[in-house]
This record gives C-alpha cells, structure tokens and sequence, in this order.
C-alpha cells in the first residue's frame, strides 16, 4: 500500500520525485524548524494512480481526511467552521516545474457562512469578503474552468461605478456585492451553484490540479521539453496565513545573495498589507527588503537569520517567499535560486573562499552556455538609440560597423581600418571571407540553422539574421526598411545578436573581459573577481576532465586563436575553404578537364597551393596534431549557380545575343554535374574515387608540408580524414593509395612524418558497420552535423526553412537536434560506433568534429559515450573546456540562470 | 599441428573450405571408387599460413614430399625421372570458385631429360616434345609471369615459317625448336633458366597458386562478391593423364541431363586427341557425345555408368570432366552442374517424381531469380532483324509496338488496340499513364536504376534504358539512330529487355506460359511440363512459408492482378498516384491557396476522388487488408518544373513580353517551396504536419470509403499509414487526428470499420527509436528503399548516374544496395527495429514494401528478420512466394543457372 500523503513535517528535500519541488523543499524548511504554516502534500503516485485509472482512489480520500483532522487539530480550527474557520490554500508542484499546470487556489474553506466567522475573528469585514472574492475568482477560474475575463470586467465594472482604480478603495459592501455577481457568474457559466462545501471544495481542487496535468498546452510543453509523460504532479495542501490582515502584515520575496552580481548581502522586494498574488500582479509598487527593518525589526532580524540558515542549509543562492502576518514571520517557498551568468561564477568561487563547497562542486554550479554567454560582448545602454527593427539574434554578442554588402568590399574597408556588417539576403561559403572581416552580420532571410547563423556561431560572431521587413538590394546597394528609410552602403548600423534588435548609427559596445583573459590580453590577476572567478574555474576543469578538446580550423589565424582559446590540436581542418576564392577557376579547370592530361595539370595546379596551406597551419600547430579531411562538399559548390547560368543562356538564345562557346561549355559541365539532391550526392570519399588523383594531390601536398617543417626542424602532426565513409571499402581504397603516397613522399624527401589515417563516421551506415571500418582506420571521427541529417533524413539547408519552426511549436523537438546532439536516435548511432570500433581495435582514436562538440550537453555526451577528443570552433574552446570537466565530474547539465 | 595435406583417397565433399571444390570432389570421386588419377591436396589452410607468414611452412614442404613418394611409389615412376617420369598437373581451387587466380599448370616433371623418357614410354616423340612445349609456356607465364603473347607470337611464327595454320601439321622437330625458343623466352624475360628440377617447378607452382590469391584482379574479385579475404585457396597436385597420345584416346565434358530442358540423357561434347585446354580453346570443332560408342565402346559405356553413379550419388545434374588415354578412362573433374531456369524446375520435380529428393529439397533446388526469368516473354528468331542499337537491358522480356513520344498518345492508340513503345529520353512520375499503357520503354539515358527501369521492372514492363546513339526529339517526334536511320512516330520497333537490343520493325513474341498459369489463363493440366514443375514447386512454397505476400498496388486494375498472382494483401497503396493527371490542378490550387479558406476548399474538393479511389481499391481487396500510405513525396513534385519556369519568365521579361500574373505567382510559389535536396526535405509526415488537413482528408475519404463498402456488405481492411517518421511525437500527432476522424466517420455513417494506425520505418532514426515508436503504432512497414537512401546517405536519383557504375567497378559494392539489401548496414537497422519495436508491443505487425520486398536474397533477409509479410510489385509476387517457402526450409539462396 503506497503512502499518498505526507505532512511536512514528515517530508525533505529528497523526496522531491514523490513531493514535487514545492512540497519538498516546504518539508525541508519544516523539519529545519522554520516558521512555515502546517500543511501536507498529496504525492505524484496518488496523481499518477489518479489519471491511470480515472478515479480519486478510496485510499486517497482517506489519508487526506486523516491529515486534514490532524490539520484542524494543529491549528484549532475547522475547516469552513462558521465560526473560526481553517483556510487553506492548494497548489500543484511536480518534480520539474512546468507552465499550463493549474497553479494555486488560496482561502479554500470560505463560504457564504464561514466568510462571517472570518470576519469576526481577523476583525475585518473587508478583509474577509475581500479573502471570498479572490477564492470564487480563483476558484470559479481554475478548477471550474470558468473564462478569467468574465470575472476580470465584473470586477472592474465594480471600480468604475465607484469611480476609482485602485482595489483598496473598495469597501465592504462593494466587496459583497462583488461576491454575490462572481457567484452569479459562476452559476452561468456552469450551470451550478459555487460550491458551499469546504471538503468539497478542496476535493475538486485537489482534482483539477491532477487533470491538469493534462491539459494540452501541459502535454504540448512537455512533448517540446522531452518530460515523460507519466511523471504526475503532487499537491500541496497548506494552511493559509495572511498579509492583508493591515499595515502590519505583508508579503515579499527576497535573495540570500545578488541574484545579478552575485554579491553577498540579502536582496528582496516587500510588499504591506498584500498577498503574493499583488505582487506578482503588480498593483502597487515594492518596497526594497531592507524598508522592513524601519517598522518590523523582529520579522526583519528573523527574515535574516533564517536567510543565513537556508543558504547554509542548501549550500546555495536561495530564493524565498515569506509573508507576515500581523507581526508573525512565516516561510512560503524557498528554493535555489536562478542567477545571471557572471553571478553565477562569482557566487560558485566565493562559496569555496567561504568554506562551503569545494572546487568540485563549484564547478558543477556553473555551465558552459554561461561562459559562452560572457564572452559576448555587449551594448551599454540602448535608450537613445532609434530602432530599425527586430529580427532573429541568431549568434550573441554586440557589432557595430559600417554596412556592406559584398565580401569583397567588405575586406577592402576592413584592411583600410574600418569596422564593416555585412549585409546580405542569405549568406552561402562565398561569403566567408566577407563574414570573417566583418565585426557582425545581418541577414533578410533565414533562420537560427541558416548558414550566416550557423557560420557566425561557430566564428563567435554576431549575428541577426530573418531581418524580412529589410528589403537588401545588393546590386543597387541599399537596404530599406518598412518604413521607407533607406540604408545605404557606408551607413553605420548597430546590431544585438542576443535580442535581434537593429540600431540605427552606434551605439557603444563594451568587449567581453572574459575573452580579454582567454586572449591573453588580461592576466588573471588584473582582471576583475569575475575573470578571476573563470580563470579559477576553468583551470578546475583543465585539470579533472578527461576528453581532450580541438579545434576547428581551416586557416593559421583560427589555429592560433585555438591555441590561445586552450586547444590541444585541430580536429577538422576542412581543405574545401582553400578552394574558394582565387581558386575557383583551378576547380574549374579540373571539372571541364577535356582528358586525362588536363586533369593532371589542373591538380598539379592545385599542389603548391594546398602545400603553401598546409605548412602554415602545421606550421602554427606544431607539436599538436592536425587533422586534414579530404575534399568533402560537392563539386558543383565549386561552380556557378545551374538555373542562374540556365536563365542566362535561355535569355542570350531569345533575344538573339551569341553564347560564347564556353559559356556553354561551363552549362553543359554544370548540367552533368547537377545533382537532385546534392547533399546526399557525389561528395566526400564518392568524388574522391570517381575522380582519380584528387584525393591524392592533397594527400601529397599535406606529405610534402609535412616533410618541409621536419627539415627545418618542427615537429609536424598530421593526420588525414576521409569524409563520407559509408562503407570499409571505400576506405581500403583511400588508404591503400594515402600510404602510397607517403611512402613515395618520404622516400623523395628523406623525411618520414608518422601521419595517421582515419575517417569520419557521419553516415549511418558507417557507425553501424564499424567493426569493419575500425580495420582499416587508426582513429574514427563522428560528423554529428552529417550523421543528424542522414539519420533523421533531413537537409538542414531545407528543413529549417520549411518545417523547423512548426516542429519546435508542436513539440516534435524540444531543441534543434542540430543545436544538442539527439541522443537516442543520433547519439545511439555514436555509441554503437564506438562500442564496435573499439571491440575491433581497441587503440582506435575517438573523436567528434561536428558542431555539437562545442555544445554543453552533447560535450557530456560525448564523455559518456567514451570519446577521446572533441572538436569545435575556437572560440568553443573554452565553453567545451568547461563542460568536459563537468562531465568527468559525472554530473549531468544544468543551468541555473 | 594441423594436416596440410590430404591424399585424395582421404578427403571428400564435405571437406570443401578446406580442400577446395575441386578437390573435395576428386577426393569424393576417388572414395566412390571411380577411376581418378592419383593424387592430393594442398589444404587453404596451409595458403593461409603461406599468406600469413610470406613463407612456405617447412611441415608443408615434410608432407608434400610424403605424398609425393607414395604418388611415385603408386604410380611406379618417379617424378621427373629421365627413363620414365611421372608428371602431374598442379590447380588451384578454394571453396568458391574465382577468376583472377591462377588456374593450372600441366605436364610439371618434364625436363631436357625427361622428355627424351617420355617419348621412349610414349613411343611418340612429338607427343612428348608437344607436352614439353606445353609446360614451358605455361609455366612461364602463369608461375613465371611471363607476358603470354611473347609466347604466342614465336608460336605463330613457327606455323607461319611451316605454312600452316594447324598445330598438328608442326611435327617433333618444329617442336623441339619451339621449346628452345620458349626457354629464350623465359630467360629473356627473368633473367634464369627455365627451372630444369621437377620437384623446383612443383614448388614454384604451388607457391604461384598461393600467391595468385593476392592478384589485383582477386582482390578486386573478392571485394565485388563479398568473399573474405582470408579464405586462401587449395592446390591440388593430379597424376598427369594424356588424351593427346593419338586417335584412341581424347578428352570431353558431359551432363547427366540437359542442362537447357532438363530432359533426361546424357549430353556432352568429346575431341579427340587432345587435352583439355584445347576443347576450351576451339582450335577444333567436338563431337557430340554418343560418337564416343563407336570408336570406343567400353569407355562409352563405363561413362554412362560412371554418370548414372555420380547422379544417384550428387542427387543432382552432375557436370563431368573426363579424359580417355589410350582406351582408358580418367575421371578430371565433377560437380553439380549449371542449368537453365527451365531446366532447374524439370530436373527438381522429376527428381522428386524418381524417388532421388523430396519436396522440400526440390523447393531448395529453384529460385526466385529463376521463376523470374521464366515469367518474361521472348523473342523467337532474330537472325532476319536489323538492329538499330544495343543500350541496356534494364527490364527484362520482349516488347514490340508503335513508337510514341509521349504519355497521352500512348493512352489514346492503346485503347484503339495498338501495342505502344514509349520512347523518352528519360521518364518521370508524370509518364505513369504511359508506361501503364506501353508494351515496353526505351530511354536514351539512365541506367539500370533510373527511374523508367525501376517502375518497369516493377510493373514486369520490358525496359532497355540508356540508348545513348538515339537521338530522341520528343517534339519532332522522332528518334535518330548513330548511322541516320529515322524512326518516326507510329514505326514499330521491338525491344529485347534482356540483352538491350533494339530491332527495326516486328519480331515474333511468344508469351510465358508460366504467367498464363498465374494468370489463370491457363490450368496446369494443360500446361506443359514446365507450367506442372512450377505449378508443384509454388504450391509446395505456400504450404511451407510463414512469411504473407503482399501486393504493392495504387489502382484498382493492379491489385486484382495482385490477387491472381496470390497476394494475400495490399502492402503499399500509395496516394500520390493518385494527385497526378487532372488533379494536378487541385494540388496546384491546394499549394497556392490563399488562407484557410482556400486550401479548406482545395481540400474538399480532393475528398471525393481520393474516396472513389479508396473504394474501387478496397472492393478489389474486399477481404484483405489494405495498407494506405498517407501522402509521401515532396510537394513541389506536383508543380511545374523550377527551371524551366524560371527559364520561362526570365526570357518573357528579356523579350519584353508580358509575364501573366497568375504565371508569375507559380513561379513565387515554386520558388518558395523549391528545395536544395528535396528528397531529404519536406516530405512525408512532414508535409501532413505543416499542411493542416492534408491528412485528414485522406482519412477520412478513407473511412467514407470503408463504410460504404461495408454498407454494401463486404469487408474492407484498410489500414493507414503515415510516411517519413522520425520521431514517435510525430505518429502521436497524426495518429490523434486520425483517430478522431475514424470516431467522427463512424459516429456519421453509423459503420465502425477498425481500423490498423501504422507506420513506415524508412528513417534511420525511425529504426532506432522503434521501441517508442511501437507505443504509438499498430504495424511497422519497412520502406527499405528510404532507408537505404537515407542511412547509406545516397540519393538514388543522383547516385546511380554519378559513381555507383564505379563503386560496383571498384567492389565497392557486391550488388547494388537497392537491389538486394545490404544486410550488415540497413538490414541491421530492420532487425534493430524488429526486435525492439515487438518488445515494446509483442503484438506489433511488421512488413516491408520496399522494392527489395520482391527480391530474392531480401525475401530470406526478411524471414530471418522475423517479419510477418513482405509487399512486393503484383509481377513479383510469385517470386516472393516461392522465396518465402525456400527461407522457410531455411536454406540461402542458390542459382545453379
């Protein structure tokens, strides 16, 4: 026979499955001795038992009955006594809390006769019909199910034939009268009187906080929150005590610490002659905490040293309701309370200084998507600032500059001095250089998966993108807003890529001291207690984690960033950048290659520049490995745009203009090269063995660089990584010509550079056959980006746009699985990957070089699962630092800001 | 320390992995007591060791001499002796057969000696000398790697020099002049003497056997077939025989059956002075068999005997390799012999029939790919027609009709009663109504799994795709061969979809009387033996499989075909079919609406065609279950072309035309809905969740459907299944909707049909998160083509155009992964998803309705899985059947065809 109800003197903050959060902690403030008002909680078993078969079980009403005497007995009164009556209030509270679950009805017990007795003993009339008032309101609102509005215009109907605003101007007679019109109303709506029965009262409160466990919009935020659905609720039953008894009573909420700075000292709001709803309500304006103190020292003195208690007790930043009652102090709720990031990191560093906790545990009080969210840097105040818009912050931070609207340009102002936004429709890789040179970047299109969004990311840079009410001209140059205001090319814009708001002019920006520090701007010692606090934390994790952290690097400016940023080597160099720009023409040599000579000058064309890439990135790595992946994209990404070329032609050939023959040519190559579906077309190791030498000209290339650093006497770490692996034969080939290409390099140079070769597992079929693909790789590197799109059968370039938006609102994600790893489709691809290539191999080097290895919660995956390394961008490196000292402290994520 | 050798009277067939198909089966000849050569074997184990350690075991080199002194003790001469030598022959053979690897060195034991001992034993010097030439030319260039040409070329120089073209005109001393110059050869070639010790010439033999298992084109071989690479090969080392020593003695190959009819006999083919080689080689033509009897009656004879034996004792046609020297008879070789699909059906039912095997072996002895091919038509003679090309065979069987160009005529001429070719350069859905229409496809481009082969293929349609000499106008409406020859709309051509040929004008067709006993057309009493053989052995499949067969099937006019041919079900009734044509403009309309009201509207005025659909459907089924997919491919599917209208618009615009606003509206709604890789965009469910009531009104035609039928007294099964689920939250949502409509139709028209909710498992993340996903479905229903796109990350339409010729070059792939499943990556996935879909919900129905459905190694991949059903193509049903009974013996695939 499962236990339904606990008193709370009978409960803890352990207990927090089967009490609920609110419950729990209720009981750990009792059994502490706190003044908290008697009170039981019916646990989540009773709802869960409840919604399965359709019934309050027997078991349950009586428990309920037992405690509720006990209750009476407590506290000397009856429940809906005519003459002292016991109220209390009822409130739902599961182990994680959730928004669409009924909330809270207070003053269950008043009826038409008790009302009376109330007013006798409180000696308040008003106060009393005042207390019925706000149980039919809330009750007739939340358990009854009656539209909120209706009571909402009675009321202020009331108030406008008294001609005032304010409640407190109502008097008793009003307040009757108003009583008397809520009942009527709830009669109308559902066709029964207000209940009179206390117990009944309670009853059907107790139930409709069970059935709204499943109301749709609870069902819809817990499909979008991945919260099981048979967790159930619990209910807290508690006596009421009141702060509109008078100027005496009141009620408040209040910190042990800033919540904001993490500054000791307590920190609250007050509110007289109140409850808690007012404040929330917003009626009349708070007073600060510490007014308390001028006209109740003893609850004040008392509020502070249960303060000091709780913090203590919870070894945390705790938040409190209280209110008092004529005098009397009594605790509502209490729990560890949210902060801001910086807080957050002061606050975990002091409570170490205080003795409370250890380093360990500091460590778990802060997350990586907090630091993240301090190397931001930010706008001082925006007040003056006219707005142009507000659109999607897709990649934090502040960037003001001048506005561009062509790479190109965007390079010349840069290396001129000039702070430049790009401005753009969408962005695609051509842009890339434009989106490194530019301070931020603002898109008319696209959404949080865009490319600008999802490149400004992994840059660190700033980013609004989905801008639609701006109408971006490129070619004439302008940027028009709905309003008819016309930006033009030079025109300074200011962006926040947090909130997605668009400035006109400047607006002034303050750098981020945090990446001052990783910089190496700033030592530890000149910064304030807040870098000082990061600094100390991070070398926490630095010293427990167990996973290496790489980074993602294609150039030597982002290699020695990542050096500085803490990475221990690059994880994915991708080759494809080096293609772009000036050597686009070179691959287009190569795709309309007439022959087999043609195609070997294109790639040896191609040698020297790929050499001269590689020797600057080993170059900036030394001692450290780098890991090079072979051509990975299509082809066609390397040539003009089909349909653009197509309209093109069609255009010359009716209006009678001539096609230069190789015009044509270049359409008929791009034809034949046009895929469907490109994404899961001729890429990666596909054109690797369709077109012969490509692969083995990089390969050459990185051998040779490789031997040339060894000359002068550095110690080159190269690795090669072939993309796109779908089965172990295509690797055997990859591999059987890589090894003959470093046997032939070291041979002509005298140098042998050990260079592992390994692959990416982002194909399905490659982490479920990984048992043979371990045979022929030293080490396996997961493309979660790739793996995610093939295993949910997306295109992150389609789906985002067409129904990303729609399955967030639905629920069918909680978050983008390209944003956190999915961990039991995706994630179970991984695990099964390196169980396998381990059992074959067990030296087989493990990492992760898709986004998600710079995301908090798939770092801890990526511990779990037994990874060596991850891999992200540079400017991850620290967030991903963090994290995998979290995880090596086995603690899952949590964020308490 | 294992046996490296067997002496043949050791061994025996179930030696096989370890002694080779050749010489398990001497060595089992040699224990039934028939006259083999003496000999032995070299075990794969010992080439395994050989490969292993690069050196040949000293045991091996013990045992070999062993078995070679009780060789020359048996046979009373010594190898290489210079009076009176014994030679031997050296072969290789693993357990699979194997081109690329060495194949067989005769006459090993011949020196400058022993030759001269040969001939005085012989009592002919030219045989001698012609058996030395013999040796030095193949062991020089198989043991040695001499280039065979060189040998060649002084050979034809020899015979040019005597002025003949036939060896047997060259006598002993143009022989001996052959063999000096062969030697120079060897020498020349590298750099030593041709090796005068036998007992160096048998090792080196041996060791080239070993070595050939590592040849380029074995381990190309290898990869293709999927054969291990660590089998290794047997040797085997066979006292040599001579059918060369004169008119009395000869060499010939036999069957104990007709290995084309199946008819009972002995068929064979024998020459006469002469080794085996030479009958491979042609140099002269061979007498039939049973001229044998009159030259030499007592072999004939003991033959007949000898083949009667080894069938009682193979159970089974065996193939024979025999020599005769000098009037004795030498077994060289037997094993089960190749025969036609016809012939497998005769010869497994009049085993049955003579008491040799039971049913169930009979079932073991036929396949799928075998009745397929039975159920094709075929040409008669085509010696008279003129060929206009030869393209690819890409359906199989003969077609012969007018030339149209397009869907529409071939509609309207076939329901005039013409027989139709369709001729396109390649087909897309739109060309459905065609293809339905036509007798056969022709396409210039496109290979064997573009899209005009596969729906061929589906339907049973004879297709040659990928013409690429013919110059397809569809606007002039003519084809244009390479030499000029112009087919105009309305010529008759005949396609043969087996070899690819295309002829001018008519060639006879003759149907397949198996598929008029499908059909019904014909009894198997009337039938001949062949319909009988099949008729039995598909009647024995039924009684014996677990499996169901279902029909893939969208119309009416399909599924009772389906039904004749024994489906037990509709697997896969997809909707889209159903949005093309007329309705095209509704879809149009549907996609362009503007608010709610207009795709409400859209969607009212779909309900009733798709519920005609729905009820013709069912009425055919009435019985069987149904399986309705909702609606699956990308929307823009059914709007116009990109491209072409962009193209459209952009020259309009150029030329100063007008573009009509409704025109430029599609362009805008194209453009929107336009995707990068549609195939992995917005599809499936995907589409039903961002289109509210897309679904919906599919069901609920459904339902109406439904109740009508039962109102009129039959019983419809439908069942509804959603397409493209990833994720258990979107079947929920879907199937709540669905599950509301069902309860509002029944409510409405008063007939409750239950209804089966389910789902395809075509997504690799689908597969892996079956056990949630069975919580919400009632039957899975693999899509394997989906997901075999999808996990090995492939776009078919992309792919097979773009390297998958060169992956199956490369063995990269063994079989296309689309023909046959590829059962270590997606099939893993199926047997993920059986597993813990049927733990989740025990009573959970599982099918598949991929293509692979029909596929004969996919049926026993599916039985294994332990599947309920598998859905083919109404033309595969049969096969399905006869594959499901053959897995049910639980036997893999075998095509001794």
């Amino acid at each position: 026979m499962p236990k339904y109800v606990y008193d709370f003197a009978e409960g803890g903050k352990d207990l927090v499955d089967l009490l609920g959060g609110k419950g729990a902690n209720l009981a750990e403030m009792t059994t502490l001795g706190l003044p908290v008002p008697p009170g039981f909680v019916i646990t989540t078993e009773a709802c869960r038992t409840y919604l399965r078969t359709r019934e309050v079980p027997a078991e349950l009403t009586d428990e309920v009955e037992q405690h509720l005497r006990s209750l009476e007995t407590a506290m000397g009164r009856r429940l809906g006594d005519a003459d002292d009556p016991l109220l209390v209030s009822v409130r739902s509270g599961g182990a994680i809390s959730m928004p669409g679950m009924m909330d809270t009805v207070l003053n269950i017990g008043l009826n038409d006769a008790s009302v009376l007795g109330l007013a006798a003993q409180s000696g308040s009339d008003r106060f009393a019909w005042d207390s019925y008032r706000r149980l039919v309101q809330m009750f007739g609102k939340t358990v009854l199910g009656v539209d909120g509005e209706a009571f909402d215009d009675a009321f202020d109907e009331a108030k406008q034939a008294k001609g005032t605003k304010d409640d407190l101007e109502l008097d008793t007679d009003d307040l009757k009268g108003i009583v008397t019109r809520f009942q009527t109303i709830v009669q109308k709506h559902t066709g029964e009187q207000f209940p009179q029965d206390p117990r009944l009262q309670m009853e059907l409160a107790v139930q409709a906080v069970f059935d709204s466990w499943n109301t749709k919009r609870a069902k819809l935020y817990r499909r979008q929150e991945r919260i099981p659905h048979d967790l159930g609720t619990a209910v807290s039953v508690c006596s009421m005590v009141f702060g509109n008894l008078g100027m005496d009573s009141g009620t408040g909420v209040c910190f042990t610490r800033d919540p904001g700075s993490g500054a000791q000292g307590s920190y609250g709001d007050y509110l007289q002659n109140a409850q808690g709803e007012d404040v929330v309500a917003g009626i009349r304006n708070t007073l600060p905490l510490h007014r308390l103190e001028e006209f109740d020292k003893a609850s004040y003195d008392e509020l502070l040293d249960i303060m000091a208690t709780l913090e203590a007790h919870y070894r945390d930043l705790c938040d409190i309701e209280f209110t008092i009652e004529r005098g009397k102090l009594w605790m509502l709720q209490t729990r560890v309370g949210k902060r801001t990031a910086g807080a957050a990191f002061r606050i975990a560093t002091q409570l170490v200084d205080e003795g409370v906790i250890s380093e360990d545990e500091a460590l778990q009080r802060v997350t990586g998507a907090q630091l993240a969210r301090l190397m931001f840097p930010r706008f001082g105040s925006t007040d003056e600032a006219p707005v142009l818009t507000t659109a999607m912050g897709a990649s934090p931070g502040a960037a003001v500059g001048k506005v561009v609207f062509d790479s190109d340009t965007a390079v010349q102002w840069k290396e001129r001095g000039e702070q430049v936004l790009l401005v753009r429709r969408e962005t695609n890789p051509d842009d890339l250089s434009g989106m490194i040179a530019a301070a931020g970047i603002l898109t008319s299109r696209g959404g949080k998966t865009s490319h600008a969004a999802v490149v400004a990311r992994g840059m660190g840079k700033t980013c609004v993108c989905g801008a639609e009410e701006l109408d971006v001209d490129v070619h004439a140059r302008t940027l028009t807003g709905s309003d008819g205001t016309v930006i033009t090319e030079g025109d300074v814009l200011s962006i926040d890529g947090t909130s997605g708001v668009v400035y006109r002019g400047e607006v002034a920006v303050t750098p981020s001291p945090v990446v001052q520090y990783f910089e190496g701007e700033l030592e530890p010692a000149d910064g304030d207690d807040l870098v000082q606090a990061v600094h100390r934390l991070i070398s926490h994790a630095d010293g427990v984690r167990r996973l290496d952290v790489r980074a993602n690097a294609d150039n030597p400016e982002d290699s020695e960033r990542a050096r500085r940023f803490g990475a221990q080597g690059i994880g994915l160099c991708r080759t494809e950048h080096m293609f772009l720009g000036d050597r686009r023409q070179l691959v287009e040599d190569l795709v309309l290659a007439d022959g087999e000579q043609e195609q070997a000058d294109a790639l040896d064309a191609l040698l020297p520049l790929q050499r001269e890439d590689f020797v600057a990135i080993l170059r900036a790595m030394d001692g450290l490995p780098v890991t090079v992946r072979l051509l990975d994209p299509p082809l066609h990404e390397f040539l003009p745009d089909f349909v653009e070329l197509q309209v093109e032609v069609a255009v010359a050939e009716a209006t009678g203009q001539e096609v230069e023959p190789k015009r044509q040519a270049l359409l008929d190559a791009v034809r034949r090269l046009h895929e469907s579906n490109p994404m899961i077309g001729l890429r990666g190791v596909r054109l690797g063995l369709v077109i012969p030498g490509l692969f083995g000209v990089q390969v050459r290339a990185l051998a040779e660089a490789a031997a040339q650093l060894r000359d002068e006497g550095l110690d080159p770490r190269p690795e090669v990584m072939v993309p796109l692996v779908s089965a172990v034969q295509e690797l055997e080939i990859v591999r059987e010509e890589t090894e003959r290409i470093l046997a032939e390099v070291a041979a002509d140079t005298g140098q042998e550079v050990a260079t592992l070769i390994g692959t990416m597992i982002e194909i399905p079929r490659a982490a479920l056959t990984s048992g043979s693909i371990a045979e022929s790789a030293d080490f396996f590197s997961f493309g979660t980006n790739d793996l995610t799109q093939m295993g949910y059968g997306f295109s992150r370039d389609d789906v985002e746009v067409s129904f990303f938006a729609r399955y967030l609102e639905l629920g069918v994600f909680g978050v983008s699985p390209f944003e956190s790893i999915d961990e039991s489709g995706i994630g179970r691809l991984v695990r099964i990957s390196v169980e396998e290539g381990r059992a074959a191999r067990p030296d087989l080097k493990i990492g992760v070089c898709g986004e998600h290895g710079g995301d908090p919660s798939s770092v801890h995956f990526f511990h779990d699962a037994g990874l060596d390394y991850v891999s992200c961008s540079p400017f991850r490196v620290p967030v991903a630092r963090l994290e995998a000292g979290r995880a090596a402290l086995g603690r899952s994520v949590t964020d308490t800001s």
